[in-house]
């Protein structure tokens, strides 16, 4: 291919994906006004994963953790966020992202089309050291924030506290140090207060 | 350091730097209607680095020029965007910026904070190859953008074509193919429509 060919074909894949900054979460940000977009939160992992892999249970590539990261939503351009607590959403949410991806990643560069797939692929299916601290950033840092606001996204919700520790269930494959203090810090105070239901 | 107390020094950092998100930018994202902040413009442009390290005219550590991208506007929580085209806010832009750094940077552990502290340094500084692609990946994203939005940016600011390549004076540097693909792509095509005075 041309050089030139190439780099078209990469700009309309860095053109399309800026629509990933539209794609809203049902976290609040620190100020619990605004809520978070993909992006932003994409962002905040990558930043978080730079300065937390040390409590990876397993040692991890950083920037396969940071790519894997920076674009693990970008199917939520075509499919949405489903969210976490969203049982109906959930049950077509695999079908969607996955016709999401043909779409978005076949912008790019065969090569590169290649590699972003299989690292989605693997996030999506729990398969390495790599998947397993993406996932855990990618529970932990909604924690962080809904903790940091008060619980205002979980009474928004009635989000109960059985709810949160499901969608954890295995946020301790990723860092159990993480997962720990996460728990004491962020979720343990909340049901206290009674911000999380039960 | 106890795990626990440096978990906490972390997280307060990662906390605070949630403020990222409120921080706006002078450029539109593609919707033409929205303007960008710099947790989004960081994102981005760490995707980009990614996608783009290929042109790089030396050899770059990618995942070094990634972290440099995803810290290089956290000062700015302090010190506010300066617009790259207000002249008078520029003049007081490093005072306001190192004092910024001081105070963010400083509330990680001694170790990371003198890391990303120096990262941070160095692509201010533009002293190794990383840094000179982390400014070419600077400019260019928001170059892709006003291409994207009919360059709606400059005409609202009334930019001179002058000033984007005064501005860009040093972004092939980092790159000359990317830079090349800029010129040719998002500056030249919006100089020739008049959306670039002069």
């Amino acid at each position: 291919m041309m050089e030139k060919e190439r780099l078209e074909k990469q700009f309309a894949f860095i053109r399309e994906v800026d629509k990933e900054k539209f794609i809203g979460r049902q976290t609040y940000l620190s100020d619990g006004v605004r809520k978070e977009n993909d992006a932003e939160h994409a962002w905040h992992m990558a930043l978080m994963t730079i300065l937390l892999s040390e409590y990876a249970n397993e040692e991890i590539d950083v920037l396969k953790t940071v790519t894997m990261l920076l674009i693990h939503d970008l199917v939520e351009i075509d499919a949405g966020d489903t969210y976490a607590y969203d049982a109906e959403g959930n049950k077509t949410k695999e079908q969607r992202e996955k016709k999401a991806a043909d779409r978005i990643y076949g912008l790019l560069p065969e090569d590169q089309q290649e590699k972003l797939r299989k690292l989605w692929d693997e996030f999506e299916e729990w398969k390495s050291p790599e998947a397993r601290f993406a996932h855990a950033m990618d529970c932990i840092q909604p924690l962080m924030l809904n903790a940091a606001t008060e619980g205002k996204s979980w009474e928004e919700h009635g989000v109960h506290l059985s709810q949160v520790l499901g969608r954890n269930g295995r946020t301790s494959e990723g860092s159990q140090a993480l997962w720990q203090y996460a728990y004491e810090n962020f979720i343990t105070p909340n049901a206290e207060k009674g911000r999380l239901k039960d």
